[in-house]
């Protein structure tokens, strides 16, 4: 059975750091996603996630690969608040975008977290030129794996409608990676 | 002025290791070719290359990705005999295929390394699908880029004549790596 | 000129966190000392200091080598409270002591950081079994030349007087390493 | 029960290199000598041993310590001659002299690998002031765990009367490392 892809959920967010201006993910269409989920004291955020993708954002013109960070604060609350976070960005370098996600009125899972579904930090989700989720990961994924996926994603066109039908096909044919691996 | 893109030239080898028969490039139409050429006492190629030639082999499925060891001696020709690779390939339990580059009758570089031009050791050459060199570097490349290298080369078509028709616009358009970086 | 080694001046602290009860150096007389200087938003802290602070900790017995940290903020102060830093030392599994540095009454930097005179962070401070101070370093120090100075400051008798005039001998002799490297 | 020490058997080497003359053990006495058993295509020893070697090497002068690297190869002999190995050396830019095991008349192993007990490459030995061995391991030795050995070894004194009376307290005070680790 073919599996739907589904737009990817619009960013719920209480302040942006790292831009002058609200990003919205329709104002991103025809590029590549690449939206970084990571809490500023999650060990695995610090030592694996945020060097990747300042690497992708180093790496891709930002005409074709937006990078996004995503801070989905759901533990010690009042241990990263948004000037904590200020001063982590100032001293980690981090030149990209950066979304506060928006705190939810009950529980401590923030909203964009529980739209997406993420499991946790450090995750990956990766948007194509259409605005469909194209990946969706939990913990590490190599640099060679998500290189792969990137270019891809990059070669497919702009189009809305051809790469929907692209992306529902690639989804069928199993050739984008998922959670399990890389099975291109 | 449009750079023209050139079909790689032809293996030339005395000895295959790790696979049954000779190999040649024309079998592997519509695969991505990736071709590592080393020599067994590189350190670099001991480092980096050869870790990574078994990562791409490891990440990519065999029918879609081929990678090819190629051991390009130029210099200490008599500490890096065939008798010594065999113990290097089963020490570092390399798994692909391994070429060894056919001496030249003259001179201390071997053929495959003279035809390529390549300008020392670790070299990876990349070739799609229809045959045609599109990446040629010597030295080390990100893992991050080379994945989004080979997941171009991926979403090519596999008929050899779109695959040249893209080839040649993509050169034109600098959308594929070079020795001086990678502005997809 | 024989240089003077200096007493370890005593730790100025807020508050202890990793420990029941308030630790002095004088309590520590006998055991070699190694304070780790550091900040939570510190990169280089992150990254190396803090890593091979909890290495000593796990490599040496505790009746021999006491590791104690110290949270030195002299910048970024609203965004490395008590707070974060304890939701820090909970999601990096900090197993030491941990004193949090006395905030001055005027300027930035903390009392015992000025005590030192310590020039940023990461710092190390090794301290000898009869309290001297016989190293003091502002940046990275490699493990095996800090293993070599523990090693050296353990094989050293526990009577303060004895140490002391090997101290004094062993500065003199430039048996000790010192920011500029490792002569010994 | 006490375990008694024992005098470093004398190396029994076919050919030196990096070394103008023969080195005997007995020219050391005084010094703390670092003996690196590996042979060049073991793949442990050009990632971990042989990078330590030479980090000790760099790091210790050599007026207190020798460092020598001993070629043990009890297999793959056709693979790694005198030849292979200079070149090796050449291209790793191995400083420190190197012993070339001498081959047994009957077996694959090595007559020094034997007098020592060597159970495989990487091996370390540590040889004190004296002469007596007093760490032999096989695999992987932190770099914080070896300095701490050489910096103990470095600080006992050089009279061998006076090192064999603390070697044999320390052996019994459980003082040295062995292979299951470093109870200092």
């Amino acid at each position: 059975m073919k599996e739907e892809l589904r737009l990817a959920p619009a960013l719920q967010v209480s302040q942006w750091l790292n831009s002058r201006q609200a990003i919205t993910l329709e104002q991103l269409r025809g590029k590549v996603v690449v939206l970084h989920a990571f809490q500023m004291l999650c060990p695995g955020c610090v030592s694996h996630g945020i060097p990747q993708a300042l690497a992708v954002h180093r790496t891709f013109p930002q005409e074709s690969v937006a990078v996004i960070g995503l801070h989905s604060v759901f533990e010690h609350h009042e241990a990263m608040t948004a000037v904590s976070l200020k001063a982590f960005i100032h001293e980690y370098k981090l030149s990209f975008p950066i979304a506060i996600d928006q705190a939810a009125a009950v529980g401590p899972v923030p909203l964009t977290m529980q739209a997406y579904g993420l499991r946790g930090t450090p995750s990956l989700v990766l948007i194509d030129k259409a605005g469909y989720v194209r990946l969706h990961h939990f913990g590490r994924v190599d640099d060679l794996q998500l290189g792969a996926l990137i270019g891809q994603l990059l070669a497919e066109p702009a189009s809305p409608a051809a790469v929907a039908d692209i992306a529902q096909g690639q989804s069928q044919n199993g050739l984008i990676c998922d959670a399990q691996g890389c099975p291109i």
